[in-house]
């Protein structure tokens, strides 16, 4: 297995820092790899927003359910899908690309493009040796996350990323099996092959709950997602794009 | 720089392979790193699928717009936003989740999740010096890619990554500059700076297809996506993800 494999394999989410910011250095090597990423057709449609102003960072804590560590870290991006640019551009060539923009395969783009940068982001993060916990708490309120980072139109901010130097050490949680997730030449068609996957993957997360809360703990990984998805969070977010003139059409 | 970011910023997309397949011990590599990947809720709402029969790389191959490499490749993946998995466990659990599965919002983190992971399984597969090609042309007919492989409801093949061993070498595209990308505190307020940037690059990507053609070619980034953006393209997709029965609420 080489380094970066290694990186790779050793992610787990941190969510207590050391006081310590990050240097300019150490940023510009995040962005930096964050736009290496592929980007579908050259067209670059996310942005990136390192909030360093603690009242805002206080604020963007609030909002995401009052997480801590998006207070307390050594740096805070915000990872957003961004058309903008493209409204722009528009204008500069003048030309009416609002189908283009408020569609939803480009919306889906401008996803797809801000997750690849960011993935890219975390892995030249923990390569430095520091550790990183994705915030999708921000969706909580968009609204409210629009007015603290001042985001125009066709923007939508997806997620936080808070970045800095490990306080504690976490778990990896185990994943579901490869060979439920990884499929060849079609999608798995044996419903009760595809139940029992997820049996057993049951078995495996209530083991790990066990041995890591003593026995107190025995969630399954359905049980769990069952009660996660059981309450309905963030129904306001097909409104909200809709109302940043995307995904429309 | 370490080896990571090294990796990393060294990306560029590779579109001739040497005909060679990947083996296993590779391809779980890939899959491992691609698994590793943070996800929201730990949901892992997504799947992959690896092509390796050839009528279907034929198939995707024409589906892509007759993309040679998306049928000559060591290996051919697909990357699917899946919530299928979700809708089985509700049946398990024996409750509705309709709702949430439905929701803009799961359908956002679903792409989210499968972008995450797919670029750590693009940096684990250059890292063990192969190329890698991101494929968004499938998008061009998600009816016929979805009768290829065979997905259910509440999944949606996002896109392709052809990976194997580069035949030929290509270019790093000059990305936007990190100044207008990245931003602190709050979103550029400033228009005309706005403007300025994008000038600016339009001046770099005009050199790099001077240098690249000798003189021949000179667009402008913002040219090249009035062009690119002003082709209605995948106007269908809001239909078909609805049909999925996703992104509907």
């Amino acid at each position: 297995m080489n380094q970066v494999i290694e990186t790779i394999l050793n992610h787990r989410s941190v969510r207590s820092f050391r006081d310590q910011t990050l240097d300019r250095e150490q940023i510009e090597a995040i962005v930096k790899s964050a736009q290496a990423a592929s980007t579908s057709s050259f067209v670059q449609a996310y942005s990136i927003i390192g909030v360093t102003d603690q009242e805002n960072k206080d604020r963007l804590s609030e909002i995401a359910g009052n997480q801590a560590y998006v207070a307390a870290n050594g740096h805070f991006f915000v990872f957003c899908a961004d058309l903008h640019r493209h409204k722009v551009l528009a204008e500069m060539e003048n030309v009416d690309l609002n189908d283009s923009i408020e569609s939803t395969e480009k919306f889906m783009v401008a996803l797809i493009d801000a997750a690849l940068a960011a993935q890219n982001a975390a892995i030249a993060a923990e390569s430095m040796g520091l550790g990183i916990c994705y915030i999708g708490g921000i969706r909580n309120d968009l609204e409210a996350v629009k007015e603290v980072l001042k985001t125009p139109e066709h923007v939508i901010p997806l997620f936080g990323m808070a970045v800095g130097y490990p306080d504690k050490e976490t778990d990896l949680k185990p994943r579901l099996a490869m060979e439920h997730v990884y499929m060849e030449n079609e999608y798995q068609q044996d419903q009760s092959l595809f139940e029992k996957q997820l049996q057993d993957y049951n078995e495996t997360t209530s083991q790990y709950y066990r041995e890591r809360t003593g026995g107190k703990r025995e969630d399954t990984w359905t049980g769990q997602m069952a009660k996660m998805l059981g309450r309905k969070s963030r129904m306001y977010m097909k409104e909200f794009v809709e109302k940043q003139n995307l995904k429309k059409k």
